[in-house]
């Protein structure tokens, strides 16, 4: 059907970043914006491809744009323009000879119906699989998924038997980080912030051990119980007393990967840390590292995991929105972990 | 003259290990015990030998040593006995077939005058050289030379042109890291705690740039004027503040070496660190290590620093104390940056 719009101007429902802030991001940070006119066509000479956009993915990492700090590894957002994202979409108009009218592609887009993508280097055509839902191509085969897959075997040194310990562990990294630890013979335990993301960690994605961090008063102490021999390899998500309650547990030769920190997000005061010293008294390697550098790995990636979960070795979970409109709430719920599992918003379904 | 002593009773000056604390150490914590007897032998089926004590290291991990903290990688010190530390000593008499009497050896020994070493495994026989100075076998050829030794070669993948950073840079260990930054062809800044320490590290130990960090109020803008580029790496003694302001200042794939903490050592206090997001966006790595745990590498260590010693290519700087009755104050300084050098105390001259 969208095909006969080709050519055709539209109105382009968008979500607009308003402000920078260095608060907890509202939904008042946002807004949604009507009757943008669009013309849904790739112009000639512009190399570009003229997309409707499916699926958006909401990830704590956007946190950072939305702070006006120019020293990170990606851009702030600009305010005044609709938000920027990874997301999947559909070609409806390509100027670029690599991409054809009806090629489903993932890449980052823009929190809007339609989006002209000039980077058109940066997006990856998507082989369409029916065993494969759309939407994971953002989750388990997207950033996340490639996130926990480097952290897990690039970053971590991984062996048989290692006690592997998650934060944020049904989270849309975390998830597919502790199944592949548990396929790779470790033992495994997860926390969360819900009874209910308990449940999942322990009962559908087969961690060995998980528990709900707000239940404990002393995270030092509720490490120490599911760890009484210590910690191999801590994949954090979060951060702040999370870290500093790990670094006191690992073993030696400890590995800390670090990726998230989504509890720093909406923070600039300082961060208390009481067992630095365990980083020598144990000599523990803490590596910080971003999915990007590690970007070769890629195709290696996507043939694996897709293996794994055609063969039910590994599951996702999903936390799907549906509704352009719906994005703001969905993104701020991140930082008060409303998602349960990835957190997906479909503004379309082709 | 000693060796007529053998098998004879000698009174055994000690100093004595009073109290854990959590507070600063104080000299009171140790105490000087005079009129204990000792009899000069190494009893037949001991393995042990008897030393008479040459010279004392003054190393801040020590300082660990003095708190009832039994989860560390070494055990605390017993109050009400001699404190135990790194030493140059003499034999007198020997029961273990790899030791005579006269030889010189240095490992583990006690805060008196003469002791009975039974762990001999872990002495090494020094081969003398009237090139080296006897006190340098606890110091540049000694655990904190091997600290920065292994440091620099196996902790921080150092390469030619790396913009490096060295705090508590005219310490036992600091000043070597430098030197050996410098000859492979490294930029080399080092901060210290007093003007002669400055002084030292540009004149005297070849560094490139030198600060007093007490001259500056804003340690993190401090390092953005010594390394407007970045730091490729920092060679952490103190932690705490210093180690934050590092982070902030990081390159891409920075690393970060931990073995010191001195600042840490008196405190049991939370410290802030306002940076830790650095690792994820700069991917740094930070290790703490042992030089312990690289322990197969001395022999090639020994003989690459006493060649480029003996080539003139390194300098190393001594804070010599004389006399047993020294000791208490002579460590206890440590921890507010008396020494210039490598502290040791002279306890006899063969």
């Amino acid at each position: 059907m969208e095909i006969d719009l080709v050519g055709k101007t539209m109105e382009n429902k968008q979500i607009i970043f308003k402000r920078y802030t260095n608060e907890s991001v509202k939904e008042t940070d946002m807004e949604l914006k009507l009757g943008n006119p669009i013309k849904l066509e790739a112009p000639k000479g512009s190399n570009a491809v003229l997309v409707k956009n499916l699926y958006f993915s909401c990830d704590p990492y956007m946190r950072g744009r939305m702070r006006d700090f120019h020293r990170s590894y990606i851009p702030p957002f600009s305010p005044g323009s609709a938000i920027e994202g990874l997301g999947v979409s559909k070609v409806l108009d390509s100027d670029d000879p690599n991409f054809k009218r009806g090629d489903l592609v993932t890449g980052y887009t823009n929190w809007e119906e339609y989006t002209l993508i000039k980077k058109t280097n940066e997006l990856r055509r998507i082989q369409q699989d029916d065993g494969i839902p759309l939407s994971y191509h953002v989750g388990l085969l997207g950033m996340p998924g490639f996130t926990a897959y480097v952290g897990f075997y690039e970053v971590c040194a991984p062996k048989k038997g290692d006690y592997v310990y998650v934060s944020a562990a049904s989270g849309a990294v975390g998830q597919l980080f502790g199944q592949l630890a548990k396929l790779h013979g470790c033992y495994v335990v997860g926390s969360a912030g819900t009874s209910q993301k308990v449940e999942l960690l322990k009962n559908k994605l087969g961690f060995d051990e998980a528990f709900n961090y707000k239940d404990e008063s002393d995270l030092e102490s509720a490490l120490m119980r599911y760890f009484p021999q210590g910690i191999d390899i801590y994949f954090d998500n979060v951060g702040g007393g999370m870290l500093d309650a790990a670094l006191a547990n690992m073993r030696a030769h400890g590995r800390v990967a670090i990726c998230g920190m989504v509890s720093q997000n909406n923070r600039t005061d300082p961060q208390s840390f009481r067992n630095m010293f365990s980083i020598i008294s144990k000599r523990i390697t803490i590596k910080g590292f971003l999915q990007s550098d590690f970007i070769h790995l890629y195709p290696r990636f996507l043939e694996e995991i897709t293996g794994y979960y055609k063969q039910g070795k590994i599951v996702y979970i999903e936390n799907m929105n549906h509704g352009l409109e719906t994005s703001p709430a969905a993104f701020v719920g991140l930082f008060s972990g409303k998602n349960v599992g990835k957190q997906v918003i479909c503004v379309a379904t082709e």
